[in-house]
């Protein structure tokens, strides 16, 4: 009797989008005003969805409070009112795109996260872009 | 061609959360506030998907005025406005957590829902924390 | 300059509606489902409003840090998974209806809250009804 | 390493529901109020989903700002403001319902986006009435 | 003591904005694509706010189950799945603009509310468009 | 027969908050995470509130698409995907709180919009932090 449990958390964070092999116009081209050099900003929605069977004893898959804890121990506070590029050091070879953070938070979480549980993660950038890993 | 359709209702209603088998010291560990013997509530809001082809004659998969009567009978009209442990009687060896509400109100829709729909239930019951059964 | 500023909270707890004085028809017929004896519940949120001028030093009316644990301290640590009827002394000779707990909230408020500040509080019981007070 | 990523768009649109080959009564007791000669209308809400692996150069399973473009270019300035049973070609022998239109949506973007890309879309016909496409 | 209470409700209708008295031209100039001549449409939301004091012996303003039968009968069951333009009689002569309609609506329970009771009415187009009156 | 219309845009900026006359430890004490050197983010949102009599021609208060013009050229091309304190003139002398924004928000779109309509501004930092000016 396999179920889904959800828990969203939100963390505010600076990035900027580029690729220093790239020149400005190339930069510009692609990334466009992602790419502004003083960074710009989200608030970030994150939904970590876990499968497993319920405890019998407790009705929980998870208990929401213990998975809330993880999350702000693991995730919140290591992105929360950082600038994901040079606060974190998980961008320094790759960009800050909602798909990288989204594999960077999957992998932060599946290290405390015991194997029994699948793990999904879906971050939204905005109300209108969001990703889901693994897909 | 497999569409799913989906209904979104909602009901508000009492809980607690507790094993009569622990102790109070225990229970209040697990439970922490969710075990408070006066229960607290919830706005649930519960999302209904089926699985189908559409009619061609309709375009529908389900007619969505048809589901949400049933769930209205079957479902709303048993929870809304009520104590989930004390005026239901699917709690009474089990808690009315998220997991569990969700099963029982899979069991009580599948009946009611010929066989060639699959059948998933999402419920929340705050915003933040949600399931999904079958996961 | 007077700017208004928001915060906004939330809590979960059961209540019930009915008067003493009725009998159980006319208390059924007044408050229909919201007078069941075993409560029912939902998840409040809470919009507090002050207004004030900003600190030039800060750029802040009020620091929403502050007016968060404020309003934590004050409001949802009394309120938060708890029966409104039973488990608080507000309600005792009146009804928690979202009305009576504006009111009541406001109260509790307006005592932490320097009068220089003008002060206004919306209750959710659900998205579609909702109070403000004053009005 | 496989990451979908979801974007979000809106048209406004009329529509009636019926069918041609039914009497008046008929059209009646299976579409009710969806029936009105006139037309109705909605604000549909757009979710379009593909799956993909991040280039490395950018991060980005697929550029939402090309995705956006294209879902406008393709869907919104087909449906938008439109009354999708005069004003659009596909739905002259079946209803716009909304599993009809999803699967429209669907083909007119599967022509559009490479076939490496899984493609999903999911229409908000209102809050509480939405399909997925495919399932 | 006043106190604001609301109740919120929706209805989804077609519309079309033109003035007769003007060219084709000056109309698309003015109205552009919501000049559709074969309608769009859009889901309306709409908020109904009185304020008063609250009854001792209920705890409410205004019971919330009656203000709402009160707003489907003299609303919602004349505007919901109907074309604005045709199927009602209020905008023979002026265009059923969000700002038309929530003065219309206003008007319609102006007159089943008693006059103790301040009213104003609040209806969304869009999430993103909205109007208030009395402003 | 005054009506208010609203219009809602948004914007993503980073921002970092800290008194230059003040020592770290004070800035830290008083603006805590917000003060990060680095900056951090949001998404905000903007609703901007007008208040006039509809023109009997249209029915419109002010027509929305150039209110929403208007808005992004004065608003949305200035702020969107910006650093607030580097990428702006407005910050120079006071922090980007969400008060200050909301303020130079007004002046700009005040010189915009005709005397003859009340004006009002309401940002929001995050879906729990908001402002309203003029109060």
């Amino acid at each position: 009797m396999k179920i889904a449990v959800f828990r969203k958390e939100h963390f505010n964070a600076a990035h900027r989008l580029f690729n220093p092999n790239w020149n400005h116009e190339k930069n510009d081209e692609v990334f466009g005003k992602c790419n502004n050099p003083n960074y710009h900003g989200h608030n970030y929605e994150l939904v970590v969805r876990l499968v497993g069977e319920p405890d019998p004893s407790t009705g929980y898959v998870y208990d929401m409070k213990e998975l809330s804890k993880l999350i702000k121990k693991h995730v919140i506070d290591i992105f929360d009112h950082k600038n994901l590029n040079l606060d974190t050091p998980y961008f320094q070879h790759s960009n800050p795109t909602a798909e990288n953070i989204a594999v960077v938070i999957y992998k932060l979480l599946r290290k405390e996260i015991e194997n029994q549980y699948e793990l999904k993660v879906t971050l939204y950038e905005t109300e209108r872009n969001f990703v889901e890993y693994p897909a």
